[in-house]
């Protein structure tokens, strides 16, 4: 979602100067203020991140058109910032602007976008073989689902950088793609995201490595859709229209709808790309994210805004002469509420970053974190002269669970399919998703350090022996569970960003198969101020139960949570993830604490704390 | 042509304030000095012309965008002027301006069209009823056919009049119609003129009175087109593409293409409608009007811009599920260099016009008289303070010579058809263009004086006894010739707007069966200025050999020349116009002569001059 669908395209931020100005010190060591009223850009260092992505100042809105330049190796990536800014980085853990200040590379403000440039994605060797972006050109605004749509609000038109990417130039022309499909009543078609796939070549008897772009969208009254289209010239001016790929009815779930959210009305930022056991395969399985726009009745025209951030395998079949993505399983790529707009690349073994590493071809995603919820909450951002980030890269490949007992937990509809059974048991594929791998060895770099393992079986919670020394550390944990615990009130995980004041709980319920961030304590200021969101995060992550030794148990929790400051991170099992702000006030709120709650017993062990991250951005003077 | 397709989009000319300032007076008795040395407005008087349709001030482009309000009954008429201005008329004669100033009812700048307002054309009753006007938006210039064709330069944009005409609201979206064709490569695609036809109804089985709107335009390399669209919608938000209606090779002919130019390579201001012999008929025979662009070899690109004003009438079949458009003659509907764009419209018996003159349905096209040669002419516009002006509005119906001598004459291909023999002798069909009856009839409605006939049989010049008493007059002649005239050297006409020391030659020369207006000593000033053009215009009318009581003879040539200071425009035998500025400088230069070179005998008969004309702009200030 662009900050800017329904409010006017003016930017959040006031550009400052990089050099911040002295401020009066603000004391982390007592109640905060309303943060409101204090001076502009005093709270810049207060929640900021080390290790994440995000503008010098400003506001971030969507991850998008980022590329591997085939001249350099390096790997851009990109994000909507005053039109789109972006970042170079050969590591995926360290980045540098492609331009002084973070200034964008591309702008509104020209003929097919005057209102607003919204996200695209790059051909790395397109137009002249250069970098080619195609992306939303905006000249109406406000557009959104739960309004009649504006036509010709959206367009899709092409840019190239001629000078490593600091700069895209639009062409002197109208639209590549000038309009949605014939008299189709769309509720959006915005977001083309450009890809090569060997199934959609074999299937439509394309020219190998033919590129396509879906455009991400729905229709009036039927549904979201994706829209497909086809490179039809080599100058990439003519993109052949070949149907809706993919279309859910109106407000309609996967399955039960508790694992993979509402597909909902509109989608948004579809990604497309394939995957093996490896990482990219353009010959693998065809994977999708996608952002599902849906509302709860009754719908409230430029209000109703609930997000889903979704990922779907699928298979691709041709029906009628037109190709059509049905869903294998389909599940959230991220389950936090300020977590949407994933935006991915395929990242070739080629790559800097990935020849220093020696990873293969990977499809590495960035999802958005907004800081002031979608642009509703009335966050102090003036003093904080900053607002949202991107979440650490991803690595997507296809996962497998393997020795599942075959029961009803694991045939139901979920975020996973049975790919197979053998001896008794299911193996099920799955969404692997996993913090890249340079950026995790990096985040991991500090000094360490191991909490002894410890069984809890009490209610309550118990500090660390040793805590972090900073609100910057990665910490890594394995939680068992007996049998028993499946289906009873027991809740288990750490406080972290804890002390008499504060504290932020991140744990596993049984009771829904939840990981919870309960929020409610996170920040003095949330007392204090608006907009500083206390409400608690929850995400859907089933453990199964496993043959293990020929005996029968209950997956181990494998949890790997980065708190960067105000982001906190929590993934497990190589397939869940929930994100979100805890914005804790207090120097002091520094603890991590063992959390339980409710009756069994949980054994934690392999605990280790990871201290101080790193400073993703070595070049910048804030 | 759009002045601006070419060059920018600024208007021309200065708005001035409508009452003129006193100028030093200019003397019209002596030689002129070069006029561009003139103070700015002092020549606006010296070449304006009364009886025809031109705004106030300012430049004068395209007509278009006409239309008869159902409300009031009043004719609409347009003009491209600094976006398009128009002014309403009741009895064809005389109009009123729309706006003060005859300021703009649509301007360029807007979202679609932040560089001009292309020509357009209206639905009466369309978006809730209201006159609505589907019209060019041009968001990229230069657009030129000789060049290659920027992308999205012209879409196809709807606006509503709710005033009465005085303003048209653009809708607050994007081109209802926004792109040629798919990867067609167009070298123009503008000018949409909206009709209703019953042909196409029927071989199309569209609801009856179903919108249609032709698109003007052509492939390179291919050749011009006029690109067909049917109303998809009771909104008038889709135009669904029926493919190109109507297609020529580029740069061919009809015939020898001396009886209709050139198709060229690009078509522009295409207007489609049906006619039968009293005039528009929905259920009659289709004709167009066309503007063809061509050049012959070589091309210069944004230089070769040679122009034919053409009119054909055409079979409407269907082939292959598309309806196709077979010119069965061709002509052009002015043979002026300066005449072109015309423009007409359905102009029902209810009008206003129609009822007071009693009327029947009529098709009534203005033809555009460029004032400086499509902007290349290096005239002194801004001494005039005005530029261009639209010719006299004209009749359309099916025509018929009959008693045709069936010889090589008649059966070339031509600007005619063979409609029927009978009785050894042939009746052709032809297109009848007349100066509108109510127009014509206010244009004679002065003082009159007739010559008495006369023949003449050696060369020379020979002045009427009685000359008229201004520039302003209708001058009508019948001239009959034998037998012999058919392919010698005679030339015979008139002598208009003449004095010792200008003239201006209007005759029928029988060596390439032309009438000519030769303007070689029309302008003293053209000797002193750059801009004012004394190349001669030519048009090509056949006389034919007809039967009449019992003997073969060559037609009488019927001439019809208004003299409206500046502008002559000469009509002859129904069927012909030839129409040009002729700037004659002299006070004195008011002479009419009988002309007569070359060997054979010219009967002049009923010699008839009607003095004065009258002022089209009752309400003007100037």
């Amino acid at each position: 979602m662009k900050a800017s669908t329904l409010v006017s395209a003016a930017s959040v931020a006031t550009r400052q100067a990089a050099s911040q100005p002295e401020y009066p010190p603000v004391d982390y060591n007592t109640a905060p203020p309303n943060l409101s009223t204090l001076a502009n850009g005093s709270l810049f260092e207060t929640w900021r991140p080390k290790a994440h992505v995000l503008p010098p100042f400003g506001q971030i809105g969507d991850p998008c058109m980022h590329y591997t330049d085939p001249e350099t190796g390096l790997f851009h990536v990109g994000w909507l910032h005053e039109g789109a800014a972006g970042a170079t980085t050969d590591d995926l853990a360290t980045y540098y602007d492609l331009n002084p200040d973070g200034a964008p590379f591309i702008k509104a403000g020209g003929v097919n976008d005057p209102i607003a440039v919204f996200d695209g994605s790059v051909i790395p060797s397109g137009i002249d073989g250069k970098p080619t972006l195609l992306y939303t050109s905006v000249s109406y605004l406000p557009i959104q689902w739960t309004i009649p749509y504006t036509r010709g609000s959206e367009t899709q038109s092409l840019a190239v950088t001629h000078d490593g990417g600091r700069n895209f130039t639009k062409l002197h022309q109208g639209p590549a793609i000038p309009s949605p499909p014939f008299a189709v009543n769309v509720t959006g078609w915005r977001d083309p995201y450009v890809f090569q796939n060997a199934k959609l070549d074999s299937l439509l008897k394309s020219t190998p490595e033919t590129w396509y772009t879906v455009i991400s969208g729905g229709v009036h009254g039927d549904g979201p859709s994706v829209f497909l289209y086809r490179q039809y010239d080599p100058d990439f001016q003519y993109w052949e229209y070949l149907g809706q790929w993919w279309h859910e009815g109106a407000n309609s779930t996967w399955g039960s709808g508790e694992w993979a959210g509402r597909w909902g009305f509109n989608f948004e930022v579809a990604n497309v790309f394939s995957l093996d056991e490896h990482g990219y395969n353009a010959e693998g399985e065809v994977f999708m994210t996608v952002g599902g726009e849906w509302s709860f009745a009754p719908i409230v025209p430029e209000v109703s805004d609930s997000r889903d951030m979704i990922w779907a395998a699928g298979e691709v079949t041709l029906k009628k002469g037109e190709v059509k993505f049905t869903p294998t399983m389909a599940g959230i790529l991220d389950w936090g509420a300020s977590a949407y707009a994933a935006a991915g690349k395929y990242l070739p073994a080629s790559s800097e970053a990935s020849e220093k590493s020696g990873a293969p071809d990977r499809f590495v995603s960035y999802v958005w974190l907004t800081g002031d919820f979608y642009g509703t909450a009335d966050f102090p951002t003036p003093q904080q002269n900053w607002t949202g980030a991107l979440l650490l890269p991803r690595e997507l490949s296809t996962g497998t669970i393997s020795n599942v007992v075959d029961n009803e937990l694991s045939r139901e509809t979920g975020s996973w399919r049975v790919a197979s059974r053998k001896s008794g048991v299911l193996e099920l594929a799955t969404l692997k998703q996993v913090i890249a791998r340079e950026t995790l060895a990096e985040l991991k770099s500090g000094e360490r350090f191991t909490e002894p393992a410890r069984n809890v079986s009490s209610s309550g919670s118990v500090a660390f022996q040793r805590s972090p020394e900073s609100k910057f550390y990665v910490l890594t944990a394995s939680l068992s569970f007996s049998a028993s615990a499946r289906g009873s009130d027991l809740r288990a995980g750490f406080e972290v960003l804890s002390s008499e004041f504060e504290t932020t709980k991140i744990y596993y319920q049984f009771s829904n198969e939840s990981v919870i961030i309960d929020r409610a304590n996170s920040s003095a200021a949330s007392r204090t101020t608006e907009g500083i969101d206390s409400r608690n995060e929850s995400g859907r992550l089933r453990l199964f139960d496993i043959v293990q030794d020929d005996e029968e148990r209950v997956e181990t929790l494998e949890l790997t949570i980065v708190v960067d400051n105000s982001i906190v991170e929590v993934h497990a099992n190589d397939r869940f993830a929930v994100s979100t702000w805890a914005r804790s006030w207090y120097a002091s709120s520094k603890d991590i604490k063992f959390f339980h709650e409710g009756e069994g017993e949980v054994e934690f062990g392999e605990v280790t704390v990871y201290e101080g991250l790193y400073d993703a951005w070595p070049d910048r003077s804030t």
